[in-house]
């Protein structure tokens, strides 16, 4: 049911004809309110895409009635006539929809450096405006895949109201959120201030998580818009229960159909000095080409942990390092412990555990292996 | 003529039995003198291999008369067992050359994690000392070969001194250096002091600019020793341009011939705030595997440029970036400029340059991209 899930939400998917394949490429989510309260967490990157730049402007007041989201094309850096085009979107939503222009959130995703057609994209948003339907999550979330292999739904009841969300990602992902759109919605009553605070938290141990390549997008977008329709004001606790439960769900959707992926990894990291030194660590060792690779194969090169936590500014000693892989400690003290015989890496789940025996922070990073199928992909994708 | 160019240095390089192949393993490279003045750069990787910390204590005194080198085995990650390794290498080939302990540096390179079979070392150090000559400089570069598909070595003369060198590196070339063993010899008098300026003025602009996969090694060691035998004391800057001519020449030998590339890439950032801020931009690119996988793929991908830009924290704006690729400018202000279609990537070498248009600095990065063959070497090296 994806983000028509949840009461008060319309969406639809289209062609608009923006993807040569001829394959959905337009969404529309509308929030019928009562309530159109709103949040959004947005690429860290620097550069930023234009829907970016308009998406965040226009959330700046915690208000969204309507998302206008297109695959196919990213317009970034598409300069001052990219950023004409996402304002176009936004106004020809706003038109078909009878909302006020600066209510309209616009995503895009695909190719960079490249202007969208938009003759076929305004075309695309009147065609989409007129199948919305308080079924359509399902297209919806079909209408923004690029290389994606599968669309992405998720959906979280609590006690009278409902959490929905639908997400496309399947590279370029990293933290600062994975090259990904992720439009969440609830029926629940609740102000946008709360609605800001739970969604930044969810994100952070969520999607912020996710580090599949190391690559940050341009156009990383998660909004919430909360439609207030269930007339149910949940409690903080509950709503963001609700709100990290699907950001967790669709986050491993996103792992799980990575590019060429064929190993899902977790790796977690215990005893730190801190979070933030568990998250440093965790995410040095899952952008460590070498032990992507190695994974790929199947073995069991701790050695290639060691020395990705060694490039680290985190609180440890060299000589206190353990390692874990899918639960066998092969590394003591830094140094080799049980055999790598025993470690079995044939499943496509792989756990790699570190103890930085400083402290009692934690925290959990997932990436994927490294595959010649990854290259291809990415060696082909524009070409 | 590898390090044995120089007046003053014996070397030998033999099979001791470490590698399971049978091919050369071991070298020494002998400093006769009169003088045995020497300077080292290592690792920044915290995780350091037990010959690293063995060699950086010896060389606090600024003087080491013997460096034993090996391949099969990076005896890192050993723990207290393999310190005594390392110690156990110097004392043996302080013993076959009638040397003090304390000047023998040692130096290993292969898989992490393995104890070295110590028996075959021992032996092989005295077989390696009993084949020394003035001749031995190539046996020695082959010797520490490990996925090297050739060995590397360069020489350089001044006025009336010669500086000569070997290195090995072919996978996990990162900063902080490469995964490399380089060692350097002159016949110039010099103090040890201004040999480790020298080294680590020529260390900073060649061997820590290449980053081939971002990965960084446990064991990079780069010596410099000096004989003095020419009898010529050169100017500081006429040493620094010999030792800087023969650390770039092996830099490009690596880069040349790192696992599984099939483009040498360099990037060219300019018009930076700042020298560091020309590295980091540098490096992010040089790190984004999306980049490295359009660029085997001779896809002129430039928006995956401006994303690994938008990632670091260098003074720019985004709008007023220009990118060019092999001279053809495809992106001016931060969006499409040339037509991406008159780039040719199809030669080995790719040239891409980056004006941040933001200061006068300037800095080169070496990368190579990413490939299947990178993954099939990486995922197959152990098992």
């Amino acid at each position: 049911m994806s983000v028509t899930a949840a009461l008060g939400f319309l969406a639809s998917g289209v062609t608009a004809g923006i993807k040569e394949s001829g394959d959905p490429d337009l969404a529309l989510v509308v929030n019928r309110g009562p309530r159109r309260a709103a949040a959004g967490v947005f690429t860290s990157n620097r550069v930023q895409a234009a829907p970016v730049r308009w998406s965040r402007t226009v959330l700046a007041d915690g208000r969204i009635s309507a998302v206008v989201l297109n695959s196919g094309g990213a317009n970034a850096c598409t300069g001052p006539g990219g950023a004409d085009d996402a304002r176009t979107m936004a106004e020809r939503t706003a038109r078909a929809l009878s909302v006020p222009v600066p209510d309209v959130a616009v995503c895009s995703t695909g190719l960079i450096g490249v202007r969208l057609p938009m003759d076929r994209v305004t075309a695309g948003i009147d065609t989409a405006a007129a199948a919305l339907s308080p079924d359509g999550g399902e297209d919806a979330a079909v209408a923004i895949k690029t290389t994606d292999s599968v669309h992405k739904t998720a959906v979280a009841g609590g006690a009278g109201f409902t959490v929905g969300g639908m997400a496309k990602g399947a590279g370029m992902l990293a933290p600062g959120l994975a090259t990904m759109l992720v439009v969440l919605t609830t029926d629940a009553v609740v102000e946008s201030d709360l609605l800001d605070a739970v969604l930044r938290h969810a994100v952070r141990t969520t999607f912020d998580r996710v580090d599949s390549d190391g690559c940050m997008s341009t156009n990383d977008t998660v909004l919430l818009l909360a439609s207030g329709a269930s007339g149910v004001t949940p409690t903080a606790s509950d709503l963001a229960a609700a709100v990290r439960t699907v950001c967790d769900d669709l986050a491993r959707q996103l792992i799980g159909d990575a590019e060429g992926a064929s190993k899902e990894i977790e790796v977690a990291v215990v005893g730190a000095a801190s979070e933030a030194d568990a998250v440093e660590v965790g995410r040095s060792i899952a952008r460590n080409n070498l032990l992507k690779c190695a994974l790929h194969g199947e073995d069991p090169n701790w050695g290639r942990v060691l020395s990705a936590i060694g490039t680290t500014s985190a609180a440890f000693d060299p000589d206190r390092l353990d390692v874990a892989m899918n639960g066998v400690w092969v590394c003591r003290d830094g140094a080799e412990g049980e055999s790598r015989e025993k470690v079995d890496l044939s499943d496509r789940r792989i756990t790699i555990t570190v103890d930085l025996r400083t402290g009692g922070s934690s925290a959990v990073v997932w990436t994927n292996d490294l595959t010649a199928e990854y290259v291809h992909e990415n060696s082909a994708y524009s070409s």
